[in-house]
């Protein structure tokens, strides 16, 4: 799925999450607080509307966004309900060699999974963070903006704080799909933006195991609900508001509609247990 | 209404427009595609939030936006029902100088009829699309970003695939308003962002041969509603919470509510037809 | 609670708040229009989401964002109701070096408090707007975005049009906080984001003076509430789901829940009175 990782990025880039929305001044002040210390910085939105509080989505989007992105990018996330409290505020290095700019509350566990972390930083350094006092509910302006900054502009990240032992991340706790002999189980995590899509945490290849082949139907139960879908390739594979079975853009299965929303057209809210049959032979 | 084209970009720009929504990770990880290409390129956000599959609001905002951007800008529209069907994956120049990275699906219809096409091409060149294995349903990321961004960067756009014969471009089917002895009919299509202004497809033009002046009354029937609404210049003209009939600023009949909305105040869901009486001699 | 101002802005920076909403082609064509004038701008998004006519929210995110950018930064406000007026179109100078692009409605108001207006002029070059026809409905597209991006190329501000009286611009009518020996009597003026805190127009600073110390409990009337809520220095420092008090990030008195909603909690809607009783000896 993952695009190779790019020559180094020519330009400072900062990507930038969190959970403020965009209905007030939070974030705009953020990236004043950047570009007043790296003038030259490229800010991009990855998104501010995850839902409050939820780590889960925020990893997952960090996990989505950053095979496009080269080495040496700088991701920033505030999704940060502990703010104030004992959590740490961290700077982790990927083995791809990129940055991510944090609270350590799990943020990190599926980007750590797949590329690895090179080392992690505790951030201590008063001189990376902003110039007046610090406020005790809004690091994403006082902290992590302006460490972003800094280590986007070039300066030695081991400046930022002594090192974290390695692997002492806090960790999200996952719930993994489960092969056995009548079938995969799973769980559907979130629908796809406004499509209404079913994303689950089901990989398209332990899917392929269950020894369906396109066209095929499959007989799922969502929830309480129990369906037989056609596996396809794309939407367009089956009629009009019809649904469908498919391994989506990020390898996971997905539950759609063609042109129409699964998650309306059934009821379904996630998260919520997903469970696949194995094909008859 | 259109501003003249402006001398060409002097910064590669690419003018970015599809229906993914702003929750997730899709418009940031298409970003990085483009940015991992062309370094120094620029992109504009025309909106993510295209209602799901409309393809008419899509044509109706590139219509809104291209005026305002310089010969060489490239417009990259993923708005694409079809994805992974046989709806073909084109670029289309304007006789404007701007090019078109989107689906053959009919989001060119409105910029075609106004500024003309001066040739098409579709995509095949593989090495102008993402490196790794294309998707079957995110085209968005695997081909219409990369393609964009190659374009960006000053490749010669003849190199993107083989000519189409000219005009072949998929059209989307639009009513037209129609002007006879009792008056003018049309549709309301839209409401105008968040103000709940009506947008029609009535021209100002066809609507003023129907003999109003300003500050007169005009008989309108929408959907079963009928109204007397006086034709004015701005929505400061009539009291607060009073109904408007002006020409809006893209040059078509709009109603609405001085400081409210039409929409609501009416309880009008587009789309819906319209009609415009005769002035009385 | 603001950081110092930096040193002039290296690129020229124009900051863009609007309530025209992210769904239409709106705010991207006005994009359009700056850098076609100035290419090599930059457009940092405040929000375009600002509740439509909503001159106090325009005011707020404006006093919010502006000490986080340096002098030189242009700001550029469409808040706008009063479109095709009589209204004047205007740019203001704050001490700070800043420039606000803007309807003469009130949306200077918290800034000129704070930091104090230089000068203002009545924009009236037509050569700084569009150069097809005004429209009466958009002059963010034909007024304030070509003036915007005319004075962060560089060009002499004075060249805008005739200066104003100072002082002379038109102000918002704010309720104040009122201290008394009973208590502190202010108002809940919104919700913070996403998260349903509620934002009050009471300054931290004023609250102290009631006597309270961190972890007491505070006896607040909020409408037609009464609560016992303890003051805390942030979110953690109670158990998940329950109330706090704080000050917030902008100096002001908060309400909020543990990673929930104060306002959905306890179905409170802003604007509503809000009373705090002094500390018991």
């Amino acid at each position: 799925m993952a695009a190779q990782t790019a020559a180094p990025a020519p330009r400072p880039t900062v990507v930038f999450m969190t959970d403020f929305g965009v209905v007030d001044d939070s974030v705009a002040l953020c990236k004043g607080v950047m570009y007043s210390i790296a003038p030259e910085l490229r800010i991009v939105d990855l998104t501010h509307q995850v839902t409050p509080f939820s780590i889960l989505d925020g990893a997952r989007f960090l996990y989505g966004a950053t095979p496009y992105f080269p080495a040496g990018t700088v991701f920033v996330v505030v999704i940060d309900p502990g703010v104030g409290s004992t959590r740490k505020a961290v700077v982790a290095k990927s083995k791809r060699g990129q940055y991510f700019v944090l609270p350590d509350n799990g943020l990190m566990t599926l980007v750590e999974d797949r590329d690895g972390i090179e080392a992690a930083r505790e951030i201590t350094n008063r001189d990376w963070m902003i110039g007046s006092a610090l406020s005790s509910t809004f690091h994403g302006r006082d902290i992590f903006s302006p460490v972003a900054a800094h280590l986007a502009r070039g300066e030695d990240w081991t400046g930022v704080g002594p090192e974290l032992a390695r692997n002492k991340l806090v960790r999200l706790d996952l719930v993994a799909s489960r092969l056995d002999e009548r079938g995969l189980s799973g769980e559907v995590i979130a629908t796809d933006g406004p499509y209404g899509n079913l994303v689950t945490n089901v990989s398209g290849e332990d899917f392929l195991k269950l020894g369906y082949r396109q066209g095929q139907s499959v007989h799922v139960t969502v929830g309480e609900m129990e369906m037989d879908i056609p596996f396809v390739r794309t939407f367009s594979d089956v009629a009009l508001n019809k649904p469908l079975l498919y391994i989506d853009s990020r390898g996971h299965v997905g539950l759609a509609v063609n042109q129409g929303s699964f998650a309306a057209a059934y009821s379904v809210k996630p998260p919520l247990p997903i469970f696949f049959s194995r094909a008859r032979k």
